[in-house]
C-alpha cells in the first residue's frame, strides 16, 4: 500500500508540474465550417462522450452482479479507481502518447499534460470538435481497455497489483498501441481498418484480460478434479442493468467514432450497432438454448457485447444484412469462447475474454468479409500486431508484478473474500448470506 | 423450444435473403432546410431514441422489482429478449407495415427489410432526420409496446409461448394499428389525436396486457376464499431505477415525437410531460395515502407513470394547468384501477393495465377536453377502433398458443419459481430467501 | 397526515387557479442569433436539464445504499416525492421569486405560475434557450437542494415533517436566496462569484442538512458511551450507481450553466469537472487509506462527489491544473469532514454535509484562489450570506416543524425501520436480513 501511493503521489506531482505549463498548444486554424454546425458536431461529441462515461457504470455493475457477493466491493472500488486514474494518466502523458502528431509510426510523444491557453478553448480543434471534447471522448476510450481486464482477473487479485497494473496498461500500453492506427501510424498506412476499437480497445483490453486469468490460474473450486464447477453470479438485474447500459454506452462509442454528427454517417453506424447487438443476443441465446437445452441469461447479456464488440470495427462499411451476421455469428462465437476457455482451464468470471478478444478479433476480421474495399489479410495483420504487443506488454506488466509484489491473494483471502481482507467492509450489510459464497 | 428456435431460424433467414436485396429506397429528395439544422434535428432524434432505448432498462428493472424473486432471471431474460426481437423483427417487416406509404388506409406493406444503399445514407429523408434515424426511433418505440405485456403476464406464463407473441404482437399487430394514425391511415384522416401513443404504444400494449391477464389467470395464492392475498415485490430500489429510468425515457418519448429539434414544441412539450408525472405522483400518493392510510410506494411510484401515460397523446396541444390536471386525475384513476382489478380477481403483478390501458385511454380522451381542436368524441372513435383491434388479436394469438403449446406454467413450476423451472439459474446466488418467495 | 394532505391541497389548488391565468410572458425579442444556434443551445440545455434529473435517481440510490435495509421504501418515497413536489412548487412559485427580473437585490416576486402562451412557446427568450427549456432546466436544480437534506437526516426524520419542510425549502428558500446572485440580486453586484452552485446549490442545501442532523440528533446506537459505532450502508452496488449517476448528472449540472451549447466553453468545463471529479476519488482514497489502512469504497465514492461539489463553483474559471488541485482538496476535506462530524456526534449517514457543505464551502473560496479574476473575500462574503440566511431559514423551519408536529419518530419506529412503520412495507420481501437491520 506504501509502495502504492508513493507511485500514486509521483504521479500527480509530475501531473501538477506539468499542467501547471502546458506543452501541447491547440492550433490556431480557422474553421472551415459554419459555427452552428460546429457547434452541433460538437455537442453531439459530447453527448457521445457521457454515453461512453456510462459504459463504466456498465461494467461496473455487469462485473460485480456475475461474480460472488463476497468480492463485490472489491469489484466496485476498482471499477470507480480505474476511471479515475484513467482520466488523470491520460490527461498526464496517454492523450500526448496516442496523437503525437507527426512521428515515426511506431512511436511518438508530443509532451505532458494537456493545454489549457485561451486558443484550446475557443479556436476549432477541427471541424467536429474542441481540443477539451478531442481529450474527454478518448479519454473515456482509453479507460475502457484497463475496465475489460478487470473482469476477467476478479475475485482473486491484489487490489494494489490491478491498480498499479491499469495505470501503466492505460497510461503507457494502449496510447502507443492505439498510435499505430488512430495516431496515423504504420498500421493506419498499411490500409488497416478499426472504425471504433474491436481491436484498438476491446482485443488490447481482452490480450492482458487472457494473460491476466492464465498467470493467476483460476479460482479456488472453478476446476475440481477435472470437473467443472459454475461459480455462479450473485445479483442477476445487477448484471443486466450492466449490460443495458453497456448497450446504450455503444451509442457513443460507436456513434462518437464517426467524430462529427454528420447525420447520414451516424444514424447508419447506429443501426448497425443496434441490429449487431440484437442479432448477438438471439445467437447467443439459440447456441446456449440448443447445447445447455435451457434458455441461459448470462450467455444472452454476454451475446448482446458480443455483437455490440463484433460490429465496433466495421459498424460504418458494412451493409445492414452484414451487420445482422455480423451479430449472429458473434452470439455464436461467445457462447462456443466461454465454453471453450472452461474446458482448458482458463478461469474468466465475467466472460470478458471471450466477449472483447474473441469477437473483436471476430469483428475486425469481419470488415474484410463484408466490406468490399478492405481484404481479410490486412485486417489479419492488424489483429497480429496488437496481439503481439498486447501479449508482450500484459506478460512484461503482470510477470514483474507477480516478481516484484505477487499478484494473487493468499487462499484464506480468497475464502474469505477480498471484500473483508482487502476492505474490511461488506457489500450487502445485514442480509443472511450462505457462508460457501 | 424446439418450435421456437424453427420459428425464429425462419425469420432470421427470410431476414437474411430481404436484406441483402432491400425493398424499400429512401426517396432522394433534396431538404429544403439548412444543413445546420437538419443535423441538429437529426442530433436530437438520434438522442430521443437512446431515451426511448433505456426505457427497456427501466421495464425490466421495475417489473423484477415488483414481482417475486424466484422469477427475476425469467424476467430479465424476457426483456433483453423482447428488445433484440423487437429490433430485428421491425426492421424485417415492421416498419414498412406502419409506414407504407400510400395505402388504402387499413393495411399497406412496403416489402421486407430496411434500405442499405448510399441514398438511405446521404440524402434527407425528411426535414427532422435521416431514414436510419427514422427506423431507428421507431423501433424502439415498437418493443415497448411487447414489454408492456410482459409486466402483466409474470410469474405464470410459459416463456417461449410469450416470446412467440411478442415476436407477432411486435412485428404485425402494433404496426398494422399504428399505420391507422401515424401511418397516415383512416383515423388519421377523421381527425383522431395521438401525439405520442397514449393509445398507439400504451393501450395497444395494455388491451393485451389484459387479456393476457384474463386467460392465465391469477397467480397461485393471489386470490384465496374471497380474499386477496397481497404479493410483495422482492427489490423496491429496483422498481424505482425503473420508474426513474422510465421518465427520463419519456423524455425522448414525447420530446422526439416532436419529430424535429424545434425549440418551442420540444421544450413546451417537456414541461407538460414533466408536470404530469409530477402530478401523477401526487395524485397517487394522496388518493393510496387517503385509502390506505399509508404513504405507498409502490402507488407513487405507479403515479409517475400513470401521469406520463396520461400526457403522452396531448403533450403538445394542452396548457400547462392541463397537463396537471391530467397528471392528477391519472394518478387518482391508477390507484383506483389497481384496486378495482384486485376486486374482479384480474391479477396484473406491476399493474401495467392500470398504468397503460386505463391511464392511456384518459390521456386519449383528456386530448378532447384539454384541447380546442379536439372533441372527445373522435377521441372515443380511436379508442374503441384499437380496442376492438388489439383485444381480437390478443384473444386469438393467445387463444391459438393456448391450444397449440399451452401459454401457463405447471403448478409444480410455478411454485419453484421460473427461474429455476425454465433457466436452471437463481437471481440472488448465495442469498438466504424465504422458501414462500 | 391529514395536515400534510390538506397542505398540499391547498398548493394544488392555487396553482391549479394561478396556472390557468398566468401572470409570467415571456418577452417577445427577436432573437439575435441564427435559428439554428439557438436550436442547438436550446438542444444542449435540453440534454443537461435531463441529466440534472437523473442525478435524483443517483441521491436516491446513494442515500438508499448506504443506510440500513429497513428505511430503503422511506427513502426512496422521498426520493420520488421531492422531486415531484420540487418540479410543481418551482412552477407555482419558485421560479418567479429566483428570476424576478428587476428587483431590489433582495427579495423580489413576479408572480405565481408559468406562461403558457404562444409567445412563451416560440419566440426567444434569450440566445440560448427557450422560456420553457429555463424553467425545466431550474426546476431539476431547485429540487436538488432539498434531496441533500435528505440524506443527513434519513433513518429518523418523520415523513410528513420532511416532505413539509423540503416543500418550503425548495419553494421559498432556494429561489430567494438563489436570487441575490443568479437573479441579479446583491451578491451578484458585489462580484461574488459561483459558475454552477457551489454555494447557491450544494451549500444551500447542506446548511440545512447540517440544522437538520443537529435537531434531530444521531441515530440510536451511533454513539454509544463515548465510542463511535459504525452503521454500514446495506447495498454498495447500489451506492456505487448513485455516485456514477451523479457523476453523469454533474455534465448537464456543470455543462448546461454555460446557459449555451457554446463548444469552447462547454466542453473546458466538462474537463475541469470531470478530472476534480477523478482527482476527488484518488484525494478520498490516499487520505482514507493512509488513515484507516484500507482502501474503503464509501470514501473513495464520496470523494468523486467531493470533487464535483469543489468544481461547481469555478468550472469555467480555474485552469486544468487548477481543477486537478481542487478535486484533490476536496477529496481529503470530504474525508477529514466525515471523521471530524462523527468526533463531534454529529450523525450524517450518507456524509452529506461533507460533501455538500464542507466542499461547497471550499470550491467557492477556491475560485478566489484559482481565478485571478475574484477574491477570497468576495467569495467569502457570499458563503457567509448564504450561510447566515440558510441556518436561520433551516432553524426557523425545523424548530417549528419540531415545536407544531415533531420530526423524530419515536424509538419503536427507529428499532423497527421506518418502512414497516411509515410505509407497512418491505424493500426487500422474501429475503432473510440480520433483526439488527
Amino acid at each position: 500500500m506504501k509502495k502504492l501511493s508513493m507511485l500514486m503521489l509521483v504521479g500527480v506531482a509530475a501531473y501538477m508540474l506539468v499542467g501547471l505549463a502546458p506543452a501541447v498548444m491547440a492550433e490556431e486554424e480557422t474553421a472551415s465550417i459554419s459555427i452552428e454546425l460546429f457547434t452541433v458536431n460538437n455537442t453531439w461529441m459530447l453527448v457521445a462522450t457521457f454515453l461512453v462515461f456510462i459504459m463504466h457504470l456498465g461494467f461496473a455493475t455487469l462485473e460485480s452482479g456475475l461474480t460472488r457477493s463476497k468480492n463485490t466491493v472489491n469489484i466496485l472500488f476498482k471499477n470507480i479507481a480505474i476511471i479515475s486514474i484513467g482520466l488523470l494518466t491520460y490527461a498526464l502523458c496517454g492523450f500526448n502518447l496516442m496523437y503525437p502528431g507527426e512521428f515515426n509510426g511506431y512511436f511518438g510523444f508530443a509532451g505532458f499534460g494537456i493545454a489549457t491557453d485561451a486558443a484550446g478553448i475557443t479556436s476549432a480543434y477541427n471541424e467536429g470538435y474542441t481540443y477539451w471534447t478531442d481529450f474527454l471522448f478518448q479519454a473515456m476510450f482509453a479507460a475502457t481497455a484497463a475496465t475489460i481486464v478487470s473482469g476477467a482477473v476478479a475475485e482473486r487479485i491484489k487490489l494494489h497489483s490491478f491498480l498499479i497494473f491499469a495505470t501503466l496498461y492505460v497510461g503507457l500500453v494502449y496510447p502507443i498501441a492505439g498510435s499505430w492506427k488512430w495516431g496515423g501510424g504504420f498500421l493506419d498506412q498499411k490500409g488497416f481498418y478499426d472504425f471504433a476499437g474491436s481491436t484498438l480497445v476491446h482485443s488490447v483490453g481482452g490480450w492482458a484480460a487472457l494473460i491476466g486469468a492464465i498467470m493467476l490460474g483460476p479460482r479456488m473450486g472453478k476446476y475440481v478434479n477435472g470437473a467443472i464447477k459454475p461459480i455462479m453470479g450473485h445479483n442477476m438485474p445487477l448484471a443486466t442493468i450492466g449490460v443495458f447500459l453497456l448497450w446504450l454506452g455503444w451509442f457513443g462509442f460507436n456513434g462518437g467514432s464517426v467524430l462529427s454528427a454528420d447525420a447520414g454517417a451516424v444514424s447508419f453506424v447506429l443501426v448497425t450497432t443496434c441490429l449487431a447487438a440484437a442479432a448477438g443476443v438471439i445467437g447467443a441465446m439459440l447456441t446456449s438454448w440448443g447445447i445447455q437445452k435451457k434458455p441461459d441469461l448470462s450467455m444472452a447479456l454476454n451475446g448482446a457485447l458480443a455483437g455490440l464488440v463484433g460490429i465496433t470495427a466495421g459498424a460504418d462499411v458494412v451493409s445492414i444484412s452484414g451487420s445482422v451476421i455480423i451479430g449472429l455469428v458473434a452470439g455464436f462465437l461467445v457462447v462456443i469462447s466461454v465454453i471453450g476457455l472452461d474446458k482448458i482451464k482458463i478461469d474468466d468470471p465475467v466472460g470478458a475474454i471471450s466477449v472483447h478478444l474473441t469477437c473483436g478479433v471476430w469483428g475486425t476480421l469481419a470488415v474484410g468479409i463484408f466490406s468490399p474495399e478492405h481484404t481479410v489479410a490486412t485486417q489479419a495483420l492488424g489483429v497480429i500486431c496488437y496481439g503481439i504487443f498486447c501479449l508482450a506488454a500484459a506478460t512484461t506488466l503482470f510477470g514483474l508484478l507477480k516478481f516484484m509484489i505477487g499478484i494473487r491473494v493468499s487462499e484464506e483471502e480468497e475464502v474469505l473474500g477480498l471484500d473483508i481482507s482487502e476492505h474490511g467492509q461488506e457489500a450487502y450489510s445485514g442480509f443472511q448470506i450462505w457462508t460457501t459464497q
